[in-house]
């Protein structure tokens, strides 16, 4: 990995070079990760233009930033953001770019308050997202393995759902499968919901028990070498009515014409419109509540979100869910997830489970 | 809960008042959580002086808002903090505290770009924070049963703790547990180090198999209703050679004299200071590479920080960890901890797990 992250700050320290920067404080300590391997929850890099990067990080994390990181590592009590200063001062640099989607007001203040003439502070927001967007041959790897271990979560979970189960037991049980399968843990809390609740797009599983002739919806991810998947099934409990039917081949049609939609060049604001025009001639995109979807990776939600009028552009290497759904108060909710790799020519599904809806 | 709420909004408002705010524009989750009930992963909670409240949320939180909050819910589409705004010159407001620890750089500037002539923005860091550290008895009571089902859930697991198990295996089981008893999930990444990986404070589990003759640390905690708990034990897997024996001793009494040291009116830095001495009778404090423990509830870290020269005064229902530790770098380390609440003349421990070090 370390000629990877090197190449990784290389890349940015291009960014920088044409953005006039002369360094960047990355403060996001996933961003951290993604440049240099560090896993710890202390820490600030500090990147040049021609991708050298120092690290510093608390005395807790000495020995593991010494093994993880292929930056110099600095180790200082206090305040980190104030030893970064230090440096940039002793190299007499100038222009120096911080995270302003990362940074709180308070650290930035911190920051402010150590300036000296000739010195300034330059938001900068999203640079480093930017890089992620656009997911390596080993990224992409490690999130097909972690979704082919929620997907075998999943089945393995999916299986003992039947009424009197509780929805935190079915929840409880699929993280436990996904960590005996290899994951370090789950993307997000699983979501769980039987009943009227799957109406709730994101609602947490309680101590409600699956009764017969109820919908089941599980929403779930695993991380697997740090990279997440996400993938949403519905179950029935028996035999279902015909609204029920309805509403779920309409969110199946969206689905498929979402992942349809996924080739590089179109915008992400393109799959949510074809996920949503399917909605509409099925009469029900008043119920469609969220995006189509949103990137992955280190973190369950990054950039490019598959929103209405989103511009961004897919490249070949994106990471994606497509996850349209419908939501009826007092009724219930139904949504379909996958996730997805943008290929040369359109998309990859990497999620493996079967997109019936499963009868129990 | 909702006269709860209501009745830490008015103290809220009434800190906004001897400040000379308008109002508190609160963008922290689990700030709102705590001011309204509110847990979805989308909110901005505007509070007046008399405590009144209003949260805006997204569409996919709207039947969950209006269920779990007691404010007055707002979904709107599109950027909360600018809808919270138009509330605030409908009203005529002038002085908005923000929350300026929790504010990124890029949400103030949206809200900068928002103001009318006659408003400004006010940073406050920590109003919210400042009343969570002193706990009701409902919240005392929630973290109870947390650390309950965590110090249960380690005594089930410790149980299987034997060589050729992988640290990650005992993780997931541990997890498990904590599940099975009635947790939402575990606190925080559940730390399970054996052998010389020990050293450091805040490792986490790998495919690393449990060995003969070596240490074990176990550093995990369970949420329950809300609230987090933590603890941490070391087992040895055999029969512990005389340096394991005694750094064990010297960080038991340490973690002893913390105990001791906790009481109304004491600051947080005497509590610190009293495990720090012991270690350094031991000639050990040099090993002790973090602070003597932190205030949990909502999160995992809350204010105070058990920290040196900490000056925040210990009060009556303050719940704190005491976790002093040792770690040598090619040997291993050693922590113990317990989650306590101070009671009106000393604390009261709430891990239940014995502190000998378990042989195994």
């Amino acid at each position: 990995m370390t000629a990877e992250y090197r190449e990784r700050r290389k890349r940015l320290g291009c960014l920088l070079e044409g953005r006039g920067l002369d360094a960047l404080i990355v403060s996001s300590l996933t961003n951290i990760r993604y440049l240099c391997g560090f896993t710890g929850s202390s820490g600030v890099l500090f990147v040049l233009p021609d991708g050298e990067g120092t690290l510093w990080t608390d005395p807790r994390y000495q020995t593991q930033a010494a093994r993880e990181s292929d930056c110099r590592v600095r180790v200082v009590r206090g305040p980190l953001l104030k030893a970064v200063l230090g440096l940039a001062r002793r190299r007499d640099l100038g222009r120096l770019g911080f995270e302003s989607d990362r940074l709180t007001v308070a650290e930035y203040e911190q920051l402010r308050e150590g300036l000296w003439l000739g010195a300034s502070l330059e938001p900068e927001a999203g640079l480093v997202e930017k890089l992620r967007m656009v997911k390596s041959a080993a990224e992409v790897e490690a999130i097909r393995q972690s979704m082919l271990i929620a997907s075998e979560a999943f089945q393995r979970t999916v299986a003992s759902a039947r009424p009197g189960v509780l929805e935190i037991e079915l929840a409880a049980e699929l993280e436990y499968q996904m960590r005996r399968l290899g994951a370090e843990k789950a993307a997000f809390d699983s979501i769980v919901l039987s009943g009227e609740r799957t109406a709730q797009p994101h609602g947490l599983p309680g101590a409600n028990r699956l009764a017969a002739d109820q919908l089941l919806l599980i929403d779930a991810g695993a991380v697997r070498d740090g990279y997440s998947s996400d993938m949403t099934r519905m179950a029935f409990l028996g035999e279902p009515g015909r609204k029920v039917k309805q509403l779920y081949r309409a969110v199946r049609e969206a689905q498929e014409a979402g992942l349809a939609a996924v080739r590089p060049g179109v915008t992400a604001g393109a799959v949510d419109a074809a996920a949503r025009r399917v909605l509409r001639a099925h009469g029900c995109q008043k119920a469609f509540l969220h995006s189509t979807g949103h990137g992955l990776g280190l973190e369950i939600h990054e950039p490019p979100r598959l929103g209405r009028r989103e511009r961004t552009r897919l490249v070949e290497g994106m990471t994606l869910t497509v996850e349209p759904g419908v939501y009826i108060e007092g009724f219930g909710g139904i949504r379909i997830e996958d996730t997805v790799v943008v290929t040369s020519n359109g998309c990859q599904v990497l999620t493996p489970a079967s997109k019936e809806l499963l009868l129990l």
